[in-house]
């Protein structure tokens, strides 16, 4: 029996990952159950359901209109950002999944790493962020970061039973989103419902749109760089709108692994909780012969340039990545409120990193300090009378 | 540095593995080589770039024509079926490559896995033969038995790393030979050399007609049975005509692990010389956004019955495979002759298994007895006035 704590329990990794739960209650218990708040009465159906020893709610008047609507016995009831860090420090578990999406998961993802426990790891914003001082943490305390998103699972294993040294580069597959085939001149006018349709995967809104803006590769290029501790020139990209590879690693003798599978969390989620193990994961069974065609493109950094902004960032380094995904996270969300139009997500992301100034990434305290002065900065451009003639051109 | 005995060195696979040790000086040495003897030049030019210490010629009229025209010092020299086995058992090798084409390599084989030595393994007809009886032995020696059909390095490849309680099914891929799409009436008048025209890989003429009838495929379904130790019902086939990804296998989770790469011997054979290591192969690299797409299909035993009377084969056990694996051997023979047609190869093969005798494969001398007899009847029904009359009808 393997005792979990579900960082982002409410998000489509943490209700996948509950399901998974619920189809094996002899495998799994969840002991800690953080959440943002949003959602009362699926957090009350589902503490219910798993009957947590403790729940984490961001938002502290969710937090007590939880409390007031749970049924004794309830768990013990945490709130706010530091709620968050002492449940993911403090509830025994043998793994913690970190499934919040954004830069707020990131204190409550180094609590528990420096709390020995081991990470499944969803979020990739964090290892964005910190990517150095997490992994840092990690080799100190012995703590094994076992990938959720579903390249990066899919890499973990491809590089499982073959040797390190051995690697030529990882190929990171990428579905191309829905505006893959868009002209340039288009760009400008999709509408938030159109870049909300991705063409393979169910995600949550965030990451769907920097699907389409192909930021979350970018992110996911940094994420890789940290995780497998590889160059980044090592690290390509390629289109495959099928997502059924779902990422490969090429080996220097010519050999290449991939892993495939269809496009169901389940199978990522599951094998970072059972690993080096699994188990018969309830997602539906690839079928190639019915899908019939897999196809492979290069991506263009013409029309997409968020690919290329987050490389420029990795390259940078320091805090660049922080400023990189601090704007992305600002801009998404102006985004997804209709205030800007889709080419202006990568200008702000661009004008961020140009004029924000970067500075050595040294502690987390440093990252939170960049992240929330980007943020602010970001912000206040958005509202800003010049940015909006800029935007407006 | 690795000391090798290359049983085969003229044919396809043993070319390719010399080049390779001539890629890497530092990393092998050539001890002892084993060929038919058919193309004398090339077999004094080889001992002249590799310096083997012993030499066995099939032929033992090659034999003695390669003797005079050696310089000295020359190798040891041996000659005939038995002077192969004194090879394969007596050199003093780190690895022995079995790639001798068809049946004539069983007792070589098997001489290698009961002396010790680990086996990198091209030839297949010798698990098709007596898959039992060779894993038992390497077994009981602690034999290595490392597979080199890129097929099976595919699989192998992606077992690795991976628990073997959690396979679900190994995909083996066929790149369905130069008639998949031809209709069955138009496969009674392909010619020879439309036969030996392989989509994707360059290899001899015997695996080139088993390709094209997929027997290659039925004796490679034999062949995953043994070397991986899974119930043939666990083996799938699926068409995958551009040969990128070599194999697969699904875990029970629903994730599928999947070897690529270029068709070139040299990465397999490679891998199986240097495993759990690499080295940086002289092969091409494999270039996904230029082939652009990759397609898959289920077979078709309706105008392919080889695969179909494989699995027969297998499922009647005991030397029925055996009885398969000599009828094709006579059939293709008799095809690349042009005495039979494309089609009368799986109608002999199938004969073969319904008229002669199966019995218990309890030594590799019964293997050897019933290959004997199944080559002599079905030599014998091929000249006979019957066969020619059903053949011809």
């Amino acid at each position: 029996m393997k005792r979990l704590t579900i960082l982002g329990a409410t998000g489509s990794v943490g209700r996948r990952a509950l399901e998974l739960v619920e189809q094996f209650p002899d495998e799994f218990s969840v002991e800690g159950m953080a959440v943002r708040g949003s959602r009362p009465e699926l957090i009350v159906d589902l503490c219910a359901k798993h009957r947590p020893r403790a729940l984490a709610l961001f938002d502290p008047a969710a937090a007590e209109a939880v409390a007031r609507a749970l049924p004794r016995p309830r768990p013990e009831i945490l709130s706010g950002a530091p709620g968050l860090v002492t449940l993911a420090a403090q509830v025994d578990a043998d793994i913690v999944l970190s499934a919040i999406v954004g830069g707020a998961g990131l204190l409550p993802t180094m609590a528990a790493i420096q709390t020995g426990k081991t990470l499944a790891l969803a979020n990739k914003e964090t290892l964005v962020m910190a990517g150095s001082l997490m992994t840092a943490a990690a080799r100190l305390r012995g703590v094994a970061l076992l990938p959720v998103d579903s390249e990066h699972s899919a890499i973990f294993q491809c590089l499982e039973g073959h040797r390190r040294s051995d690697v030529q580069r990882i190929l990171l597959t990428a579905s191309g989103g829905p505006f893959r085939t868009l002209p340039k001149a288009q760009l400008e006018r999709v509408s938030v419902a159109e870049a909300l349709q991705h063409p393979t995967w169910k995600m949550g809104a965030k990451i769907t749109v920097d699907s389409a803006t192909l930021m979350n590769k970018g992110l996911e290029v940094i994420e890789a760089r940290w995780l497998f501790d590889v160059s980044p020139e090592r690290v390509d990209v390629v289109v495959h709108p099928q997502s059924v590879i779902h990422s490969m690693v090429e080996y220097i003798d010519g050999s290449v692994i991939a892993q495939l599978g269809v496009a169901d969390m389940g199978i990522p989620i599951l094998y970072a909780l059972t690993y080096p193990a699994r188990l018969p994961c309830n997602a539906a069974r690839l079928a190639l012969t019915e899908i019939g065609s897999l196809t492979f493109e290069e991506p263009d950094t013409d029309r997409f340039p968020c690919l290329a902004l987050a490389r420029r960032a990795l390259h940078e380094g320091g805090c660049a990545p922080v400023i990189l995904n601090a704007a992305n996270e600002v801009a998404v969300a102006a985004f997804l409120d209709g205030r800007i139009r889709f080419p202006h997500i990568p200008w702000l992301i661009e004008e961020a990193l140009t004029r924000l100034p970067n500075q050595a990434l040294d502690s987390v305290e440093a990252c939170v300090d960049v992240d929330a002065r980007a943020r602010a900065l970001t912000t206040e451009w958005l509202q800003s009378e010049q940015l909006t003639g800029a935007i407006a051109r």
